[in-house]
C-alpha cells in the first residue's frame, strides 16, 4: 500500500456549517469535528441537516478502516451538534475535547440519553497519539472560549486544521491565541492549512469583543425599563458582558430560554461564567423586581418561532410581559434564510414603541466571530504552510480566500479549492485529487429528532408550491371500466383552478382508462395510468404540476 | 357635513411595498399611487400582493363617494404595479403622472390588455384641479428618472406626499430636485408631510449615483471576459453608466431579459437613454462578437427563479455561454427575504471561477435611492410641516423616523405613526385617528395572473410544515357504521411517522363514529367526526397538526 493521506470532507466545504472531516493515513481515519448543518427555508419543515457518513459507514462495515479518533474543535453546533446521530451507528473510539467543548458536547450526548463520551484535554497536554497520527490542540480567539486548531501529524507530514477563528488581540476572558504553538508547528513544516475562510470578503481585521462592553453598558444605563439582550446561547463572552455591565448598574441577571439556561449552567459550572447567586432571578421570580432593575438574557436571536424571544415579543410569555420602557439588543449576526423572522420580531417589537437596537447596521453592538482579511493573511503568514485549503465557508467565500493566498505567494496549483466529498490525496511527491463521494442530504426534524427521508422533503415542496390533487376512482375489477365520475379533491390551488381540474379530469380520466378492457390484474397500472394523466391534462390546462394521489376502490 | 380630510393608507405604512394611499375631502377621494407588494418565502407559491380596495369599492358603489383623481409618483412596481388589476373594477377617473412614469403605467396597462389611461404632466405644468384638490408634481431624485413629490392642497389645509427620494445633489441625469418648489409649498404651510422613511437606520448621506461610475468603468476595463451586470430593469441611471463605460472601452451592449429589454426600450424611445444603434447588439447576434467586447446588462438581480441571469449561471441559456473570464457585478442591494436565492446564484457562479462583485459588504456598486438620517431630517426642514407621519417603511423604520422627527424639535403628537388602514382626520383645529379599515391579503400568482383565495395559502403552509393526510371511509349508510378499515394516505410525514398514523387511526376511527348509531342523515357531521378525531390522535401521538382531508364513502 502507498504511503499517503486522504483528506475527505463529508460537509463544511461550500457551505458554512455541517463541519465534518475525515483524515485517512491507509487503513486508519481520524476525525475532525461532527456538526449539524441549518436548513434554509426552501427545506420545508425540516430544521437540521446531518452530515452523510454512508461513505464512512461503509468502509468501517467492511473491515477496510478503522476510526482510530475524533477531535473536535470548539463548542457550536455546527462543529459538535451531530455527535448522538453519528456516533450512534459507528464502533467505540476515542474523543477528544478542550474543557468547554467537551462539556457542550457531553450534555448533547446525555440529552439524546446517551453516556458522555468525550475526553477533556489542556491546552497545556501532551499530543495524543491515535495510531499513526499525533494530534495537537492549539488555542485560537472565537466567539465561544476553549476554541482551539488542531495539529496534525502524520508519517506522510503535518496538516493544520485551522477552522473557526479570529485573531482578538483583547479577548474578553483574556485567554488569547497561542502564537508560539502556531509558530513551532510552522517550524515542523506543515503540508497544508485547512483554513476558516468566512471573513474573507471583509477588509481588515474583526473588531474585538472588548469594544462591545461599552456601548452595552451604556444603553443598559439609558434604559428605564427591562433591558433585553438576545444572542446566539453558546456566545458565553457576550453573555459574561452583559453580566458585568449589570452588575455594575446594579441590575439583576435571568436567563430566559431552555438552550441559553443550559448553556449558563455549564459556563458557570465550568468556572467560564461568574455570576453571584444573589445577582440571579429565576424567571418565576421577575414579578418581584422592579423592571428597572432586570437583565434579561433571551434565547431567540434568530427569530425561531418557539423561542422565549418570539414567545415575549407575541405576548405568549407566562412570565415575561415586555413594556414600551424595555430595550431589546439583539446581540447576534442573522444566518442568511433567518432574515424575515428576524425582522418581523423587530418590527413586532418597534411597533410597541420599544427600543430595538440591532447589529444590521454597526459593529457596536456585535462582532463577528471570524477574522477578515488581514487575520486570514496572518494565519498563513504564520504558518507557512506548502498548501492552503479554504474550509467553513461558501464557494464565493473560497473564491475570494484564493485572492488572499495568491497575494501571500501561494502558486495557483498550491491553492486548493474542493467540494464536499472531494477526495485530495497527500503524497510525500506531489498532491492529487482523488475519488468524488457522493454525498446525499440527511435531514432531522426537530421536534420528533428523526431523519426525514429526501422524499418527503421533495413531496413538501411540490405541494407547497402547487398544491396537491387526490382522485378517487371507483373500478369494476371485473371489467376495468371505471363507475361514476371519479372524486375528486384539490388544496393549495385557487376555487377556479379547482373547478377546471375537476371538469377535466371527470371528463378524461374515464377515456384513459376505457383503453384496457377485461379483468383488472394489475392495479397498479391503473393507479399510475391515472396519475400520468392526470398530471398532463392538468399541465397542458393550468401549467401546474402539483402532486396527485390517485387512489383506486376496486368494485 | 364637517370640513375635514381623511388620509386612509391602504397599503405602504409598516411595510415598504403595496403602496396606495387615500385623501379623502368630504365625499371626494384623491389617490396617490397604486403598487405591488411582494411576497416574501412564508407566502407559498405567490409573488404579488395587491392592495385591498374593498373599502374603496364599498364608498363608491354606494355612491357616498366619487374619485376625482389619481396621482402616480413614480415608475417602480411598487408604486405603479397594481394599476390593471385595481383599475378594473373601478369608474373612469384621470390619472396623471410625469413622462417616464406615465410611459411605464400606460405599457403596463396595455400589456395587460388595457387601453393607456396615465396623462403625461411636466414638472413646469400648472397645478391640476380635481375638485377640491389642487396637486402639483415637485421633481425630487430617487433611483429613477422623473421621481416626483406631489403637493396637495385642500381647503382644510396644505399636504405634502414626499414618498421615495434621496437628494442627490450630483444626479447622473443632471436633473435636481427642484428645492425652490418645496421651499413655496413650505411657504404655504404644511399641515402634514408624508415622508419616506425607510433610510431612516442609516446615518448621514446617501452616497450620489456619480460616485459608482469610477468603479464600474474601472471593473469593466479588467475584464477580460464578458461584463455582466445585473440590476433592477427600472434602474435607468445604472443601466446608463454601464452603457457610457462601454462606449469608453469599446465594447457593445446587449439588454438580456423580457422586463430590462422593455425598460430600455421606454428610456429610448422617451430620450433618458442615448445608445447609438451601432454599439446595441441583439441576443442572438452575440456569437458574433468577442467576449471582450461586450457588455450584457441582464435582468434577474434577485435571483429570481426564471430570470435571464438564473438561466445564463445555470447553463440553460441559449443564446448566452457564461466562462471562467466574465465579470459579474450585482448592482442592487437584496429585497428582504431574497438572500438565499441571491446568495445562491453568487455562489454558483464563484464556483465556476467567475469574478462576482456584490455590493454586500460595500457602497463602490450600489447606493440605496432611498435618503439617509440627514436627506430626511433636511427634508423636514425644508418643509417646516406642522405634523410628520411616516410613510412606506416598516414600524423599525417609522420608530428611527420618529427619533429624527424628535430632535427636528417636532412634539411627540405631532408625529403620527400608524397602521395600514388607520384614517388620520385632519380638521381646521385639530387631528384625530378616525376609523380602523380592516384590509385583507389580497394575493396575485404571477403565472396565472389571477387572484389567489387567502384559505389556499394557509393550506399550502399548513401541508408545506405539517403534511397531509387524506382519509377514505365507507361508512354504511343505514347503521351509520365504519365498513372495514380506513384507506389512509400520508404525505410528507416521514415513513416512521406514517406507520403511526396508520395504526392509530385504524383503532381510533371505528370507535369515534360508533357513538351516533342509526340511518346518516348528516354525511356532513361524519366527516367533521373523522377530520377532528384524527387531528386529536396525530397531535397527541407525533405534535403535529397535518391537513386532514377526510373522504366518506357511503355504501
Amino acid at each position: 500500500m502507498q504511503d499517503k493521506l486522504s483528506f475527505v470532507p463529508l460537509g463544511g466545504i461550500g457551505e458554512v456549517t455541517k463541519n465534518m472531516y475525515l483524515y485517512e493515513y491507509n487503513s486508519q481515519i481520524l476525525i475532525i469535528d461532527c456538526g449539524l448543518g441549518f436548513a434554509d427555508e426552501t427545506m420545508l419543515g425540516v430544521d437540521l441537516l446531518l452530515p452523510d457518513i454512508s461513505y464512512l459507514l461503509k468502509k468501517i462495515k467492511s473491515g477496510s478502516s478503522k476510526i482510530v479518533g475524533m477531535a473536535l474543535t470548539h463548542g457550536h453546533e455546527d462543529h459538535i451538534g451531530a455527535l448522538p446521530f453519528v456516533l450512534e451507528p459507528l464502533p467505540k473510539f476515542p474523543i477528544y475535547a478542550t474543557p468547554l467543548t467537551s462539556a457542550f458536547a457531553n450534555e448533547k450526548l446525555v440529552e439524546f440519553g446517551e453516556k458522555p463520551k468525550v475526553e477533556t484535554v489542556d491546552f497545556g497536554d501532551d499530543p495524543i497519539v491515535l495510531g499513526d497520527f499525533k494530534i495537537s490542540f492549539i488555542r485560537v480567539t472565537h466567539s465561544i472560549p476553549d476554541t482551539s486548531h488542531i495539529f496534525i501529524q502524520t508519517p506522510v507530514g503535518n496538516f493544520y486544521h485551522g477552522s473557526d477563528f479570529k485573531f482578538d488581540l483583547t479577548p474578553f476572558d483574556n485567554k488569547k491565541t497561542d502564537f508560539d504553538k502556531i509558530i513551532d508547528a510552522a517550524k515542523e513544516e506543515i503540508v497544508c492549512l485547512m483554513s476558516d475562510c468566512l471573513g474573507a470578503e471583509k477588509e481588515g481585521y474583526t473588531k474585538s469583543e472588548q469594544t462591545l462592553s461599552k456601548n452595552i453598558e451604556q444603553e443598559m444605563r439609558e434604559c428605564e425599563g427591562k433591558f433585553i439582550l438576545t444572542t446566539y446561547s453558546s456566545n458565553i463572552s457576550r453573555l459574561n458582558q452583559a453580566i458585568i455591565a449589570a452588575s455594575r448598574l446594579g441590575r439583576k441577571v435571568c436567563f430566559v430560554g431552555r438552550s441559553l439556561i443550559k448553556a449558563a449552567k455549564i459556563a458557570q459550572r465550568m468556572g467560564y461564567m461568574e455570576l453571584d447567586k444573589k445577582m440571579e432571578v429565576e424567571v418565576g421570580d421577575i414579578g418581584k423586581h422592579n423592571d428597572k432593575n432586570l437583565v434579561l438574557l433571551v434565547a431567540g436571536s434568530q427569530g425561531q418561532e418557539n423561542s422565549a424571544l418570539a414567545r415575549i415579543t407575541n405576548g405568549e410569555h407566562r412570565e415575561i410581559k415586555i413594556s414600551p420602557k424595555d430595550t431589546v439588543l439583539f446581540s447576534a449576526d442573522p444566518i442568511p434564510g433567518n432574515e424575515i423572522s428576524i425582522n418581523s420580531l423587530i418590527d413586532s417589537l418597534s411597533k410597541m414603541g420599544i427600543k430595538v437596537i440591532h447589529s444590521k447596521n454597526s459593529e457596536s453592538f456585535h462582532v463577528s466571530g471570524h477574522g477578515a482579511q488581514q487575520e486570514l493573511m496572518l494565519m498563513m503568514a504564520l504558518a507557512r504552510p506548502k498548501n492552503v485549503l479554504p474550509i467553513g465557508g461558501t464557494f464565493t467565500h473560497m473564491a475570494r480566500y484564493k485572492e488572499l493566498a495568491k497575494k501571500q505567494g501561494f502558486s495557483e496549483s498550491k491553492i486548493l479549492l474542493i467540494e464536499d466529498g472531494q477526495e485530495v490525496v497527500f503524497d510525500k511527491e506531489k498532491i492529487s485529487l482523488g475519488k468524488k463521494i457522493s454525498l446525499g442530504n440527511v435531514y432531522v426534524d426537530e421536534v420528533s429528532e428523526e431523519v426525514v427521508e429526501h422524499f418527503v422533503i421533495r413531496d413538501r415542496q411540490k405541494i407547497s408550491k402547487e398544491g396537491v390533487v387526490v382522485i378517487m376512482a371507483e373500478v369494476d375489477a371485473g371489467n376495468g371500466q371505471m363507475v361514476g365520475n371519479p372524486n375528486i379533491i384539490v388544496r393549495g390551488l385557487s376555487q377556479a383552478e379547482s373547478s377546471i381540474i375537476n371538469r377535466r379530469l371527470t371528463k378524461e380520466l374515464p377515456k384513459a382508462i376505457r383503453g384496457r378492457r377485461g379483468r383488472v390484474t394489475d392495479w397498479v397500472y391503473i393507479r399510475k395510468n391515472i396519475r400520468e394523466t392526470s398530471e398532463r391534462s392538468i399541465f397542458i390546462e393550468l401549467h401546474r404540476r402539483p402532486l396527485i394521489l390517485p387512489v383506486v376502490i376496486e368494485v
